[in-house]
């Protein structure tokens, strides 16, 4: 059994890994860390823990109790992250990181995007982007992994094989983004009550969101995304508007040689709804040519908190111990 | 026209008065005070009210600067609404007051359920309860108003006329209430965050609810009233159980008796819905018996912030007035 | 007072019309017109009718005998709408047209784009696009006006006073809309079951849909639409990207020289969230400049069943009539 | 492997059942059988299956094609599923049913409940009552599983051991239970709609749910059963009034001797909520006492599609089988 912490256990995607690794047949979970919540019983916070994890306790933040453990997923705030995180790769632990800390390849992109000094800008190096459809070799045998942002992800995967196989234009690309309300983390803040964020909808971050570097970084592009807040839990769908004269035999091709043996990617040209993947580690896109306008429009959709964080967390992990890809991730959605 | 003013104007049923009385004709808002947001205007929290109020700011919260307004809604926290309320009274101001501090005949019960001293017990003695179907005489010469709670207006509305004409035992009466969330108030609170309350429902001030006191007061019987959270933002259901061995007949009858010529409230057998009544000032009771069991169902709905509120608030200051009790209240909910 | 009649009443635009109706001072509804209807109480449609309308009952669809109303307003499916509403204009009656039958320039185009023949053509170069802010004068003088889409209301509002005043680029345009399902009618359909819609979010009629033509005509422009289904019952929110180099001040002078005097549009740098207009007839605009990519990204709301359909409607039989334009109109959104 | 076949799979519990057994590691489904969808490939009803099911289709309604399955799940119409039930049951395939037909002891009460004549009476005989936390060992030796409905599954388990242990009155019993719009199954219905059932909340089949009986039966008692439409897609909580003067020791006393070491049902005073239980096969039941009036007040939740239907199918054949019970089963809910 691998044994396995989390510190910064107590936010969503701290519930969704402790959630989710409670099914997970090779891994014990050995300590949930948050310095807030330490002594409280998981399941005051998230009473569904219950069930699984009877009375244990968030416990307190002393790194160095997790002397001995196999994988700690850190998911703090960025810099504070990469700090702990840090320590725990000099104990040995290999290090599955939630925040942005190790996403960039560009430490001043970083930087500048995060306003704030990396703390351990030579493990930046050694870290790896931990895409697994695209960067899974390299995961393999990583000792850090900068696990992707959730709009990132759905971003990615969509564009990534258009652009490599030169089928899109590289310039006019604008994202359209739409995620729910989990993707704001759990927050007392007016803005997301139910009240004010049920039966309405909004454009945020606009020209600003600090997911845009992390995309434009990792396709090598400069590009408009435009995140807005959907009425709803969970999920991502991206509308995305690029230029294209290709066939869709040419797009489906592209995507094919990409994704064709992925079991949680599937592209096609039926655009996909936000809940064929909620609840699941997929990510599913669609594609609609435009011929008139010299356009395609890409559809595509994850869960934010399984494939856009925690799940992906996990087939990191999955890689990194050479355990099949798919353990403890549920592959079909939920649906209703 | 009317001169108004609110106290306490940033809250929800604040915003709800001034969304009404904007379209009144026969009342200018000339303040809208708010300590905690002076000086703000009213369309930075509110910014539908830009449409009807422009630039408008809130007020600071000083009361002898509401000198010479006919009305004034104060919607404060229990106690510092009557402190303040009772100043404007005496410098002959009408006060509509929407906390609970004027609803209970009884100081004792209004103290023991409030856990604080009336600051003006003497001005209590004066107050007449604001449900205008039931005391409209009395509202007319009134001078305060204690407007009724939202739960207890949907319940008493209910009950009264069954209770009055003997039609129902007075033992083993069960209200199970449900509520939109905008009924807690506009609130940072986590509980409230639309990932904890969309897609859920739970039951709250089990055994221990306020309105509970009030109801029972204004009713003269003990029962039961279990509130729940309901996933929208506005309306209160009632189900409510009751001993009973009438006819259909005799039930539409003592309804008919009490509302035949309401137009606000209507009564028969067909089950309200939520949605029949949201968006308007009204109330729809429905009944249904259970020879069986010797028992009959009632169900009533409202909106929480119109006829749960600042809807009944404005029918109260038509009536002191003398205006058509209906003037600047939805008639039509909106259904969709 | 106005003798009105509504022919199509069942659907939701019918009840809206209804309800709206009900507190307009000037109007009297002396016919709901519904084939499939008739005989049949409104109220049992639509309950919240009850409080204004009592026993009212959808009447049989025969115009004769709307002979003598003032205005008719006819929402029925494209064709069917055109030719009943030629008989009533044969006969006299002003015709406010909600389905797509009069909003056209060149009945080619609608052609293609409905798939029908219009059954008046001679009527439609008569008839006067209904869209207050831009055309007011032009309606005045009307005798048919077709009632503008929901999109489109919302899409053209945004876009016209940038590409009049030459702000913005001409090519590239792209609307990324997203709807609440009311947009979709009354309707017993699967995809439109809660368990179906609700929690989850798609794209639809991608590259097809028919408002694409409507708005591409209104601006002398080719663009990109792109409608998502949004789980919110009432609601559009347009996001709109355009090449650009203007300053923050040229697009403002732009808006104020177009909608200053409006009381139903506000342009600014805000950008306004679905709920700053729900329940209103109101559309607010806002804009965000990005020098970086040469482009303007512009929000603009509007609630569809009220701007954008029945609203719009009441707005346009104002003018007809030389009554004050917001009459029965709300100005301020629900928010809550 | 365990060789699995659904009859009527096209149904909301029938994705589950699929969906649940994508994930169980002893169940092969050879058959997912839908007479009106044969052919359809699976994933076109329900795209998320195509992560698990590729192209798999549906298959049409031939019963002796089911021979060498060992367990057939069948979701019919009540008579039509029993019918076929038989048929399996003759050939010698396990069967837990899903429908009413094999859920009653007593055939009149079933007949008079679902007004249809029971085809198979002699099987119903044979066949147990599903619920194993109550009836486990009878379970383990049936060849016919009647599967528990979900307000019945829900309502039982908070009233059996209160019951049983003669904790609570017999009479008076009052169970106001609201469930998610999933309840009603895959219908395209117009009340279902979510412009009709989102912020919209109702009692419905009040006196008449033919829940009620089932209930009833089990129990031993009779009881007054209203059910409500929650505006939520998943999930039941059941608000239970019992005549109580026990103490909370006493209670919790008798939940222990029951459910103690149940993996999938807590008892505890802490009222749970519906996001405790919902994307789990759990139940969770809570109690407060109300010595004023001399009642306890229960409140018990569940997953209807789950604990309420598929996932206690699951449980049921896990048992059946001599399997860990929990295989398959989501142990902790969802939460988000």
């Amino acid at each position: 059994m691998i044994q396995a912490a989390i510190v910064g256990a107590n936010g969503y995607t701290g519930f969704e890994l402790m959630r989710l690794l409670a099914s997970h047949p090779q891994v014990k979970l050995t300590a949930a860390v948050s310095r807030s919540n330490a002594g409280v019983p998981v399941a005051d916070l998230y009473p569904p823990l219950r069930f699984a994890y009877g009375d244990m306790a968030f416990s307190a933040a002393d790194v160095s109790q997790l002397k001995g453990v196999d994988v700690c997923f850190t998911a703090l705030p960025h810099a504070a992250s990469a700090e702990i995180g840090g320590q725990l790769h000099d104990m040995g632990v290999k290090v599955i990181d939630l925040s942005a800390d190790f996403r960039y390849d560009s430490l001043e992109l970083y930087q500048s995007t995060y306003k704030v000094t990396h703390p351990r800008p030579e493990l930046n190096a050694q870290a790896v982007y931990g895409l697994p459809e695209l960067f899974r070799d390299k995961i393999r045998a990583a000792s850090i992994v900068g696990n992707p942002g959730c709009y990132t992800t759905c971003s990615i995967l969509a564009l990534y094989p258009l652009l490599k196989e030169g089928l899109i234009g590289r310039d006019g690309i604008i994202i359209d983004a739409k995620s729910g309300v989990t993707g704001a983390g759990r927050k007392a803040d007016l803005a997301y009550n139910l009240c004010e964020a049920s039966e309405n909808f909004k454009a945020y971050g606009v020209t600003t969101h600090r997911h845009t570097t992390e995309i434009e970084e990792k396709l090598g592009v400069s590009l408009s995304f435009t995140p807005h807040l959907l009425p709803v839990k969970r999920g991502i769908l991206a509308t995305v508007y690029v230029e294209c004269t290709a066939s869709d035999a040419d797009i489906q091709a592209a995507y094919d040689k990409y994704y064709k043996n992925e079991r949680f990617v599937f592209a096609s040209p039926m655009l996909p709804e936000l809940h064929h993947v909620r609840g699941s580690n997929c990510c599913a896109i669609g594609y609609k040519l435009d011929p008139r306008l010299k356009r395609v429009i890409l559809v595509s959709v994850i869960d934010n908190l399984i494939k856009g964080a925690s799940g992906q967390a996990i087939q990191n992990m999955n890689i990194l111990f050479g355990l099949d890809e798919g353990l403890g991730l549920p592959l079909v959605g939920e649906y209703l």
